[in-house]
């Protein structure tokens, strides 16, 4: 049994709708098929603009039921599309397949999976089309999964089913040493593991939520990210590290520009202060990342710096400042100026001189590096959003990635 | 309680969703209500074409699928912006509801109603919005209610909860004696009794489906036509005939010009003939009116003349050309230049001579009339369509519909 899924651009229109139902019904000559489909290109957008209008701030109860219909649509347009070619299919919405979630709206996870009504279909014949983002919860309301949402029911269902592969369709070939849009010579990776592919994701890479990678891994299912459009292509595939070929030492370097710097200077230096200020931002559900805390000359104060998305600057921006005062911080620092650029590899950490030789590299180049955190398996420096993308292709040619292994 | 009913047109943009969820909170007021929203403008419309570019005949289960979204998320708007202004609302879908159907998809009949949740959400102070035109079959599919959909889902509710009115809002102010498009002097009546409702929706009036005004007169709903957009008006109420106030001889004209006339000719005498004719019409979905069987010369044979829509011409004339080759009949004749006009009233037959003065008149002006079928309450004239709307005019001076009672 293979679980599929289909991307909001690989069901953007009817002919895209058609060729998805190709590629299904081809997989399904040899496998059973379960089919996860996201809504149509832009429908999502559309839809939340449409709740913007009607309420400011949406019920999100009633935001769910709204967005959940998206899904639906393409769910039932590629059922029909099947049917038109001679396949047997039949579309399901979350709560048809039986995926039931917690009562939380717009954000909700996925606490069980009940196969029963998908494998009734699946030995009747039937192609299962599932209508990806979304579940119920135990009173049968409709739940939305939130970000990632269709890749997450996409890895879910695999899991559930015992699934030999979960096959990620999206619109690129897999997952590359670099955007070949930065780096033209980027070579598109054969395999990488779940934990490279974490932080690949959470450092910019779109092809697959890392929420959905995290489900991969605890349930050790083989995931494939593949092209829609270029369905022959093999793709890349993600697997555990212990069943990696090869331990690259960096498998891939990427950038993400919508970044922007953040510091509050001379924080007291006394116990649950850290978890004071980022407990403000996490109320206006701000994320930091690459979060530093400097010594100061002065023992007694800190300064602790980190990036948040762009977006979230102005929000971050006035939590930040609140919290300087109330904890005697002597002032904030904001830099929308920023870029991180990030090199992943699962052998890292074997090899030191990495880390050193990137840095150098992006020096020597009149680069200058604003910040640097690490992780087991990344390296991430911020740098000036003008320099990121030729960091990048620095970072890219400095360590071969463009060669075949 | 309450349940009203917003069509269409009356949820057709945001501005207008806002409007409904007004008046809608403004009845919520004093009653506990229930309101069936319709789908937001051409969005079934929409949806039937993105379906027939994926199919050339969509799979009737995934069609239902996918129509029913429209509903969902004009409820689901209308419940957000019902919060935004104060109010506590909740959107349900048809399986929400708890109304199930046949197992037949697209036109499915409601079978059963549990109101237990409605009836909970309304105690606990919740305006209710329902997703009209669809419930779900006893399998947990959805299933949708065909033409006149929603008007039924809300005369349906209205029964099964027992509610004191069922309102339909839609974008005229009620019943009038003619279109006013046509006729400058129509007249909004005040009410009308369901059987007149019924002769008329049937002949072109486009305000309320026949199947829902079937449904109140069984139930004795008293049902009340509204204008969404002048909501202080008090609109036309249908009741039983018993009821009324007034037996008006004429109480409205209506001209219904979608029609064509097909003949076929000399078809023999023997019994069956009829049901053999129209059963393969019947087969093609091909609704046939004003059927007159004449008399010929020749007594071994007859002439059959009847009315289809004039969008189901060709399919009606090649069924017809196929049921006269098997029965030996001469051949067929086919008229597109029809129009139907026709006078309603309960008092009809109580008083014989409108029907000759009717034809008169229409023929004093110089209009030939080229069929006549009555019913108890109904009389129409087949005319050429470019006197359709003058013979409208005729008769509503005729009867002096333009001056009150």
């Amino acid at each position: 049994m293979i679980v599929l899924k289909f991307g909001g651009t690989s069901v953007k229109s009817l002919a895209r709708i058609k060729n998805v139902a190709s590629i299904i019904a081809g997989t399904a000559k040899q496998d059973s098929v379960v089919a996860v489909i996201s809504a149509m290109g832009d429908t999502t957008d559309y839809l939340v603009k449409l709740a913007n209008q009607a309420s400011e701030k949406p019920n999100r109860r009633e935001l769910d039921a709204l967005l959940a219909t998206g899904e639906q649509i393409s769910a039932a347009l590629v059922a029909m599309s099947l049917s038109e070619i001679g396949a047997t299919a039949i579309s399901l919405t979350g709560r048809q397949l039986g995926i039931t979630t917690e009562s939380i709206h717009t954000t909700a996870r996925i606490v069980d999976i009940n196969t029963d009504r998908i494998l009734k279909h699946l030995k009747a014949g039937l192609i299962v089309i599932a209508a990806g983002f979304q579940g119920m919860t135990p009173d049968g309301d409709t739940t939305t999964l939130g970000r990632g949402g269709s890749d997450t029911t996409a890895v879910a269902l695999a899991a559930a089913l015992g699934a030999s592969t979960c096959d990620i369709y999206t619109d690129v070939s897999g997952v590359y040493t670099a955007d070949p849009n930065i780096v033209p010579t980027a070579r598109l990776l054969n395999e990488i593991s779940y934990e490279e592919m974490l932080e690949m994701a959470r450092v910019g890479a779109q092809v697959l939520h890392p929420r959905a990678v995290e489900l991969a891994r605890k349930h050790g299912i083989p995931v494939r990210v593949r092209n829609t459009f270029d369905s022959d292509h093999p793709g890349t595939t993600l697997k555990g590290l212990e069943f990696m070929e090869i331990y690259r030492p960096v498998s891939g370097v990427t950038v993400d520009r919508d970044q922007a710097r953040l510091a509050i200077l001379k924080v007291p230096d006394r116990p649950g202060i850290a978890g004071e200020i980022f407990g403000a931002l996490a109320e206006h559900r701000v994320s930091a990342d690459m979060i530093i805390q400097a010594f100061h000359e002065d023992r007694s104060v800190n300064d602790i710096t980190f990036t948040v998305k762009r977006s979230d600057l102005e929000t971050a921006r006035k939590a930040l400042g609140e919290a300087a005062e109330r904890t005697g911080a002597e002032g904030i620092l904001a830099d929308e100026d920023v870029a991180k650029v990030s090199i992943v590899g699962a052998g890292l950490l074997d090899q030191p001189d990495i880390a050193a030789r990137m840095f150098t590299a992006l020096g020597r180049a009149g680069i200058n590096i604003k910040m640097i955190s690490t992780s087991e398996i990344r390296i991430s420096c911020a740098v000036s959003d003008k320099d990121g993308e030729a960091a990048v292709r620095i970072v890219h040619d400095l360590f071969h990635l463009n060669e075949q292994e």
